[in-house]
C-alpha cells in the first residue's frame, strides 16, 4: 500500500502544508546550525500520522483553521522532542534510516535541542488560547515522560500484558488520543463527542504501536531503517514475544534474553522462534481488535468525508508495512 | 544578613508552605527512587526567591490564593528542571554544596527526570486556567533554552557587554520577570501594572545574576559550595571580568583564558587579578543600578506591605553573600 495512494491524507493535504510551514519556520536569531538541525529533525518526520489525525478530527468538527494548524504543529513538535531525548537515552544511532541527532551532536546539544522542541511545542499549544487543550497537553507530556521513566527504572522489562499495554499507552496511544481529541477541546464540543474522539485516538494508537512492535520482528529491514528484533536485543519484551511465551513458556532462548542475555546468537534464535510461530498473527489479531474498537467509537460522530478518512486511517495503521 | 531575619519572606511564609507541599507531592504510581529524587531536587532548592517574588506580587494584587500557589510552584519547578539539564550539560558535580543528580544517576535518568520536571511545571501552569499565563510560561521556557543553546553554539564566550546582558536575561532575568508578572496576568490587571511588575522582576533578576557572577569571584567558597572563579575556569566571561578588561585590556592571563587556556595557574592568576582590581566594585555598582530601576518600577503599584516587601527583596539580592 503506497502512501501516495492513501486518500485520507488527501483530505487534509492543504492543512498539512500549513503545518509543515510552522514546523520548519527558522528563528533568525538562532544559530544557523540549530535552525538546520531543527529543520532536519522535523523534516525527517515520517508519515505525519499524528498531525493528520488532529487535522481530520478538526475538519470533522469544523474547527478554526489557524488553531487546528497550531495544535497539529504542537503535537508533532512534542512527538519530535520526545524522540530526540529517547534516542539519546536509548543510545539509538538510526531513526527512519537516518543518523539520530545524538550521533552527530554532543549529548549536551542533544539534550538542549530536545528541550527547545518542548518549548516550541508548548508555544504552539499556547497559541490556541485554549485552557482545556493546555491541560491535556501538559497531562499527556507527563504521561509520556513518566512512561519512559518507569521503563528506565524497571530493572528488566516485565513479561506481562498489563505492563506492556500500560507502556504502549504512555509511549504512543496517549499522544494519538490527544491528537484525536484536540479539536473537540478547541471547539468545546459535547463531552460525548470529545470522549468518542479520545477513544478513537487511543485505540488506534494502541493498534499502531502493536503494529510497530510486530514490524520490529517481521518487517523489512531496508524499509524500517533498522535491524529486525531490535527491541528484544535491548531486552524489551513486546506483544509478539508475549504471545509466543504464552504458547511456549519453556523457550530457553527467550527466557535467557529476558533474564539479560545479550549474546547475539541467543537473541537471533529467540527472534527467529517468535517470527516462525503463530505469535505474529496472534499479535496482529489483537491490533485488529483495537482497530475495531476505534471504528466503534466513530459511530457517535457526524457522518461525513472526514469520519470516513478517520476510519481509513485506522485501517491503514494495521495494514502498513513500514 | 541572615535569611531568618528577612521580613519579606515572612510576608508570604504561609503561602510558601503551601508551595512547598505542591513541590514535594509524591506520585504514588511512580518508582520510589524517582519520587525520592524529585523530592531531593526540589528540597535542596535554596532560597525560594522566585516563588517568593511570585507570591509577594500576587498578594499585592489580591490574586486567588490557590492560583498563586500553583503559579509559584510552576515557576520553581521550571527553574529546577532547567538546573537539572544545565548541570548535566555543564558536567557540574556540585550545586549548593550537594552532588548534582548527574553524579548519582546515568545521563539517561537525568535527562528524563529533567523532562519530567518540565511536564510537572507545565501542569502547574495549566492549573491556573489562564491563557495569558500559559503564553508567557511557554515564551519564557523558550527564552531560557534558546539562551543555553546560543551559549553552547558560541565557539567561545564573547567578551562583550551586549552578549553578557543578553545571556543573563535569558538565564535568570526572564524567569524573575515571569514570576513578578504572573499575578498580573492571572488577575487581568491593567497593562501598566503588568508592565511595571515585569520590569521590576527583570531588573531585579539582572541584578541577582550580576551578584551571582560577582560572588563567583569574591564569594566564600564554603558558603557557595563551589570553588571561586568557576565561570572563568569554564571560559565563561561575566561582568567582573568584563569590567576588568575595560581597564586592563592588555592583561595576558585573562586574554589567554578567553582564548581557551585552561591551565590552572593561568586561570588562578586571572581570577586574582580581577578580584584585586576595582572590577568587583564596578560590577556591584552596575547591579545596584539595576536595583534602582527595579525600585523605580514599583512606584506605579499600590503602596502596601507587599510593595515594601518587594522593595526589600530587591535590596536583598545585591546585599546577600551567598
Amino acid at each position: 500500500m503506497e502512501l501516495t495512494a492513501i486518500s485520507f491524507f488527501d483530505l487534509v493535504r492543504a492543512d498539512l502544508k500549513a503545518v509543515e510551514a510552522e514546523l520548519r519556520a527558522a528563528i533568525p536569531e538562532h544559530p544557523q546550525a540549530l535552525n538546520a538541525a531543527v529543520n532536519r529533525l522535523v523534516s525527517s518526520g515520517g508519515k505525519r500520522l499524528r498531525p493528520t489525525l488532529a487535522l481530520l478530527a478538526a475538519r470533522l468538527l469544523d474547527c478554526d483553521r489557524q488553531k487546528m494548524v497550531w495544535v497539529a504543529a504542537a503535537i508533532e513538535t512534542l512527538h519530535t522532542a520526545t524522540l530526540v531525548h529517547d534516542d539519546l537515552v536509548d543510545g539509538s544511532l538510526l531513526r527512519r534510516g537516518l543518523p539520530t541527532l545524538n550521533v552527530a551532536w554532543s549529548p549536551s546539544a542533544t539534550v538542549l535541542t530536545g528541550d527547545y522542541l518542548f518549548a516550541r511545542a508548548a508555544q504552539f499549544a499556547a497559541k490556541t488560547d485554549s485552557v482545556p487543550l493546555t491541560h491535556e497537553f501538559a497531562r499527556t507530556l507527563e504521561t509520556i515522560i513518566s512512561g519512559e521513566l518507569n521503563q528506565l527504572f524497571a530493572s528488566q522489562s516485565p513479561a506481562s500484558r498489563d505492563a506492556y499495554f500500560e507502556r504502549i499507552y504512555a509511549k504512543t496511544a496517549a499522544l494519538f488520543a490527544l491528537a484525536a481529541q484536540a479539536a473537540a477541546l478547541l471547539t468545546s464540543a459535547d463531552e460525548a463527542i470529545c470522549e468518542a474522539l479520545r477513544t478513537f485516538g487511543r485505540e488506534m494508537g494502541m493498534a499502531f504501536q502493536i503494529m510497530d512492535d510486530i514490524l520490529d520482528f517481521a518487517g523489512d529491514e531496508s524499509k524500517l531503517g533498522k535491524p529486525v528484533g531490535s527491541d528484544l536485543r535491548q531486552g524489551l519484551i513486546t506483544l509478539p514475544a508475549l504471545c509466543y511465551l504464552e504458547t511456549q513458556p519453556g523457550d530457553r532462548d527467550l527466557a535467557a534474553v529476558l533474564k539479560g542475555a545479550r549474546n547475539s546468537q541467543t537473541v537471533a534464535r529467540a527472534v527467529q522462534a517468535v517470527i516462525c510461530s503463530g505469535a505474529i498473527d496472534a499479535a496482529r489479531q489483537e491490533a485488529q481488535a483495537y482497530v475495531a474498537r476505534a471504528h466503534a467509537a466513530l459511530a457517535l460522530l457526524p457522518d461525513n468525508a472526514y469520519r470516513h478518512g478517520l476510519a481509513e486511517m485506522a485501517d491503514y495503521v494495521v495494514r502498513r508495512n513500514v
